[in-house]
């Protein structure tokens, strides 16, 4: 078992990090930027050190300071927590090298499916169904024309090396996709440093439905359900739940059976994420992408299933079998998660970071909070602009939505401005509750300026 | 269904009854004492009223001002919490003649269950095991050393209007009882202005373990299991779990069915808990009283059984039926609740109000804080010492004993001592580890004395 880790990250989740470490008896390491000497993962960790400055290049993505830290404190395991190097092949890699294990796939699997044009590859093999597109990179723009010509218009520009939203453009005739191929090309090359595009049809009317999985080195791999993360504003997710108001439990374990299928694939470790591409017009899915990492989201799969999934990565991380058989996992009631994030949404989500004069979280039966701030701290501008988690849990959809209204309701924050108005409008939006929407549903409703 | 709600309390429970309330879509009135202007309960509601000055006489447990809030702000019901005038047959009965709903029992059964030798016998005849002793009232010294001499000695002299550890002696030879009845009788017409004692034999060691009942108005009434509450210091419950380390699941059928039996003999509505003598050694038990209220440690069982007691408190007393049966309920994993008190266990748990110059409650997946503290708030030196309640919830004891060490780990309270590094101690004690104590736990162990 794993006796020492360091976790390689900062904010929430390296807060989250340290609790189940706290719990499982297990040693901390903190890292953190010039930036980050008051935030709440150095002061919970066991041990904390400075790894370089503010910007993430110089010090949460500085391979050789968090070498050095991991070494010097000759810690057994380093947990990457989600963005900066939690998927990033070459890290993993690095730590297989020095004898520290990683937290998470073994860094071939998180290549695979960090190449897009190779998963979707893979995927197609391992029969998990894909949007139809080209097959692999394109050649020339010709190559594209033909392509769209046969799978039909609209079509969508994918950077292979792209995510997180960036690196993707649609076009719906001819000309847009003469056009886009280039530009996209020529973003990819200067963005992601790999030029290499490929084209999918472009699916307008679909909820975006993902699978969480969890696999150990032993051969097992479970699904644990569905997250709903339909509720985007310019692809970034801002509340989520489980179960998925469009999902039936013949789909959920059609898509379970897909997700374990597409784990497999790659020989796949730990704690991932399959997304897929729901037609809830016809109950299609695709494959989108798979995140070889724990997710924001993470947590409502937790109160649902009441399986702790950062315990379960670290487990499988030490060598150990999951906890759980695929018959063991049940669900219980409906779990949404609010991302509350430092932002005005009265100002076009513009960043809003500064001092909390006061923080005061909610609390209660069916409400947990996921958060690394505190009164007096200062919410740096360089990072993430995410500052709390509020995730509820009830034994309907209706009675999460009550309990999230009354937590939002009750949070307590002054000095900065944080997206709390927009989730409250949110939750009180009939088309919300009706949950009957897509991932359009905040292009198509401008919560912040319709009246209640 | 409840329309308007006044809470009849303060701190963490008026804060609990207000959560419920919002969830439900029920407003809310609180009521406060001059004391308590700054007081959460008093920032959440909908509207506050000041109903009188510090002392409680003069204020939460004031009648006339209480009403006259209540009929004032229009509201449909009352929720008593617990303490102040939540067993007070005389108010329960005052709301009814003003047509305000009491959220708990018929004044009768309040009235009942509250007269301990009137309780006992009702018992009695509801075949409820009840430890052998008088048969009411005790009409002299010599009638209380006939009985003493039928059932043994040691025998436990207990003032029939007392409760909460006060009104009670033990006397373990003929001399003892002779003067213990006399100074019982004494004090009890001081403090309850009822002089009436009744005897039983004194069991000595024995676990603390009480049964949930719900009951509504259209004849139903279920048990959630029970809690065991064995951990205490003079009669003060400290630490309180689900399940009972000591009680298998036939036990809890027994049990639970003698509970129901219980509520049922009183026509019992609402949230009620039936105590018990549980001895372990021979797995007999002995009804101790019937708390015809909502109790303190009442979220571990919300947290086993994934039912809110309260809002089934405010469903009953709205005239619904109760929301399960007794095959719904299940029992999910293992709870524990810490009581934190301000007060300082170094110094013989000394009450240590203040104010809190630093809060940050803990958080994060399987914890739950019920508290009406906040940064910056005055814990004021009239009122009972608890400022909150940390409840966690795991799949095993072992889990939830973790859970529960990183919580208090984390905790923050700064400007006054509080109850954490007791119970971080007891959670790290061997014997309360194993789960094999009795209720003299904290007799026997001198937990802040011995050395980890």
């Amino acid at each position: 078992m794993i006796k020492k880790l360091l976790v390689a990250n900062r904010g929430e989740i390296a807060v989250r990090i340290i609790r189940a470490c706290r719990e499982l008896g297990i040693e901390t390491v903190a890292v953190f930027s010039e930036a980050d000497r008051d935030a709440l993962h150095v002061r919970m960790a066991d041990e904390a050190y400075c790894i370089g400055p503010t910007p993430s290049a110089k010090s949460y993505l500085n391979f050789t300071n968090i070498m050095s830290v991991a070494t010097l404190t000759e810690v057994d395991a380093i947990h990457p927590g989600y963005g900066f190097l939690a998927e990033n092949a070459d890290f993993a890699e690095i730590c297989g090298e020095c004898n520290i294990t990683f937290v998470g796939p073994s860094a071939d699997a998180i290549s695979k499916m960090g190449t897009k044009d190779v998963a979707r590859e893979t995927m197609k093999r391992a029969g998990v169904p894909i949007v139809p597109g080209s097959e692999g990179i394109i050649e020339s723009v010709e190559d594209g024309l033909a392509v769209a010509e046969q799978i039909g218009y609209p079509v969508i520009i994918k950077a292979t090396a792209g995510g997180g939203g960036k690196g993707i453009r649609v076009a719906r005739n001819e000309e847009e996709l003469r056009k886009g191929i280039n530009i996209t090309q020529q973003e990819a090359a200067t963005a992601f440093g790999n030029p290499g595009v490929y084209l999918e049809k472009y699916i307008e009317d679909f909820r975006h439905v993902e699978i969480q999985v969890l696999a150990d080195n032993h051969g097992h791999v479970i699904h644990l359900g569905e997250r709903d993360c339909s509720i985007q504003r310019r692809l970034q997710k801002l509340l989520e739940e489980t179960p998925s108001p469009a999902i039936t439990e013949k789909k959920r374990k059609e898509m379970g059976e897909a997700a374990v299928a597409a784990a497999k694939a790659v020989n796949y470790s730990g704690a991932g994420t399959v997304e897929f591409i729901y037609d809830h017009n016809n109950g299609d899915f695709y494959f989108m992408e798979m995140n070889t990492r724990i997710q924001v989201e993470h947590p409502v799969t937790e109160m649902v299933t009441g399986i702790d999934l950062i315990k379960e990565q670290i487990k499988v991380a030490s060598g150990k079998p999951l906890s759980y058989k695929q018959e063991d996992v049940t669900f219980n009631g409906w779990s949404i998660e609010c991302r509350i994030n430092a932002e005005s949404p009265e100002k076009n989500f513009m960043p809003s970071p500064g001092k909390l004069k006061s923080y005061l979280a909610p609390g209660g039966l069916g409400v947990r909070v996921d958060s690394a701030a505190y009164p007096g701290y200062t919410i740096p501008p360089f990072y993430d602009s995410m500052i709390a988690k509020v995730i509820t849990h009830g034994a309907t959809r209706d009675e999460a939505i009550a309990k999230m209204k009354r937590a939002l309701a009750e949070f307590e924050v002054e000095g900065i401005e944080t997206t709390i108005p927009f989730h409250l409008r949110l939750l009180n939006h009939e088309t919300f509750v009706s949950g009957d929407f897509n991932t359009k549903f905040l292009e198509i409703y401008n919560i912040m300026e319709e009246s209640k």
